[in-house]
């Protein structure tokens, strides 16, 4: 097994949290509201009197979401990580009225270009954008990244159980063009509707499956509502090695080819697969697992693939010894290791550092 | 490329109707109810003054699932496909009454093993129960399997939004593991309230999306559940090439060693990859795809994978010259096109035919 050690790493799924976004999560997380996206604030805030082991665990990501520079920083030293790409946590600010999310949303924006400029060689960042107000998101995405400097918008799927495909968001669509900002669709539970049946002995609506099907739902409904035919230029970007649309792509297209358009509605220019090949790229976070990356990357390609993490959700060690040693040829591993992400994200690239 | 002539194909998920299915399900699509499983029956039954184009497609499949000999012989003819494994088509009785459901898996099951008593050595079948009576579902599985001598199971997913990892339903995979039968996982469209979020410019609740994300549901709700360490021997088969449980075995269980039970339920002895490669065998139904087929193989191994058509949904020349032309080792292949067939269907191994 090769090892690669020069390879400079920009890992792009990698999470933060605010004092805003933490006081109003909290806020909704004493009510009385079940939205499945709850689920991990009230764990990480039960107090310490009956602080279990899972709320030690799941507070002390939380405190590592809060630390966006010494402990993150030290954590990246430590496993030799160049970058990361910095996303507000899930979901966001999508649970909030529009006011509270679109004031959320500026100010986590102007507190992530902040610490970029304190470390412009570590850090890059995904501007938050209130899906609940489209023009005042669209207005949002221009600021970030036109004056804030921000290397594109992150949307945690659907926003009250409406998704994107809908042309009343199409505005964000329009200004992340403009400004060649790539959206990154990151995944959240499902809404309660669907989700309720995501149960067996454990919750299956999270991080283990329902984040998946959630977000694979998302980009399905993308690829066939024609967005990509109004905008050939958006970037989508899906974490997850792609939510299992991979595993797809052929069923895709036979189905596509079969499927009529619903009343009212024309089928797209092109099929599902060379959507997904032209304007998806497909980060490994939370997949650190060769077979899946090999796969990936045979029938997709090198250039549609990113290295991510997903700190600190998952572990950087883990993550970093999978991407030093996936069996791809050295120049697509540089692709997927940096050069999609300084490609996609407007990324200066950097001499490789010594490791 | 190698092609492989003389392979014995037998196919496993091969779909068939019976004139009691199709008057009741004529029935439903003749009411109001918006259930996502009509919407194929209401196609077929337009009437011929208003016939499009898509009507007579639908027709056609209905017309070819109903001639379970003559048609049906000579498309495995022309196709040198030795066998096929017979399904009632989705979503089986799981639609009627409890006396209803009943009666007409019986009757299905006599017809079947009718089928079979005329071309044994062109035929096998998986007996229809309806979940909607659980105790005298059970009672069938021993009929169907002893009496009948039929070769296994199949259940097309949940039964009115419930699923099988509800124990009121055990006593079916009871009956299932006493008689050596395994349990086909057929897919049919997400509950109502889960599917309604499957639209887009095309439904996407349906073949091409929904199918896969409501099996995959059932398979993890299954796994943990604790069923398979309640029935150790209990065998499920997946179409769709796994619905894409192969995609994410290592995040299974990266997030299942993370994740609490439920408060009232306990976890699983082994982990979700564990049981997937225990308990599981996949068909390739509706994936003919070499990249995809050869990942499983992969991550799973050649005992868990089976050769399938998805006749008459399907087309059988494309899913045979995928088969015949895998590029997978010979002795491999010999058990994906017909030798796990034999071992989990109790069809017996016959000399291969001249191709």
């Amino acid at each position: 097994m090769i090892v690669h050690d020069r390879l400079r790493l920009i890992a792009t799924e990698e999470a933060f949290t605010t004092p805003e976004q933490v006081d109003a999560m909290r806020a909704l997380a004493r009510s009385t509201w079940h939205d499945a996206d709850l689920r991990l604030w009230r764990e990480a805030s039960r107090g310490d009197d009956a602080a279990s082991t899972r709320t030690r665990i799941v507070s002390a990501i939380y405190d590592r979401m809060a630390d966006i520079e010494s402990g993150r920083l030290a954590d990246m030293d430590a496993n030799d990580v160049d970058m990361h790409l910095l996303l507000l946590t899930a979901p966001g600010v999508q649970l909030f009225d529009p006011d509270t999310a679109t004031a959320i949303a500026a100010s986590s924006n102007d507190r992530l270009a902040q610490a970029i400029r304190l470390h412009p060689d570590r850090f890059a960042g995904l501007a938050t954008v209130a899906p609940q107000d489209p023009k005042r998101a669209a207005v949002e995405v221009e600021r970030a990244v036109r004056k804030l400097g921000l290397n594109g918008i992150v949307i945690n799927s659907h926003t009250d159980g409406e998704y994107l495909d809908d042309q009343k968001f199409w505005p964000i669509f329009e200004a992340a063009v403009a400004c060649d900002a790539a959206v990154y669709i990151h995944p959240r539970n499902l809404p309660e509707p669907a989700g309720r049946y995501y149960v067996g002995a454990m919750d299956l609506n999270g991080a283990i499956f329902g984040f998946q099907a959630e977000a694979g739902l998302h980009a399905m409904r993308l690829i066939t509502c024609g967005v990509f035919d109004r905008f050939p230029t958006l970037k989508i970007v899906l974490g997850h090695l792609g939510e299992a649309l991979p595993f797809w792509l052929y069923r895709l297209d036979y189905m596509y080819r079969k499927y009529p358009a619903r009343p009212g509605f024309t089928k797209t220019q092109l099929l599902p697969s060379e959507y997904f090949k032209r304007n998806f790229l497909i980060t490994t976070s939370g997949v650190s697992y060769h077979p899946t990356l090999r796969y990936c990357h045979e029938v997709l390609s090198a250039d549609n693939i990113m290295f991510a993490i997903d700190y600190p959700y998952q572990e950087s060690p883990e993550a970093v010894a999978f991407m030093r040693s996936a069996p791809l040829p050295r120049a697509d591993l540089e692709k997927i290791a940096h050069g999609n992400a300084e490609r996609i994200f407007h990324i200066a690239p950097t001499p490789v550092k010594v490791g």
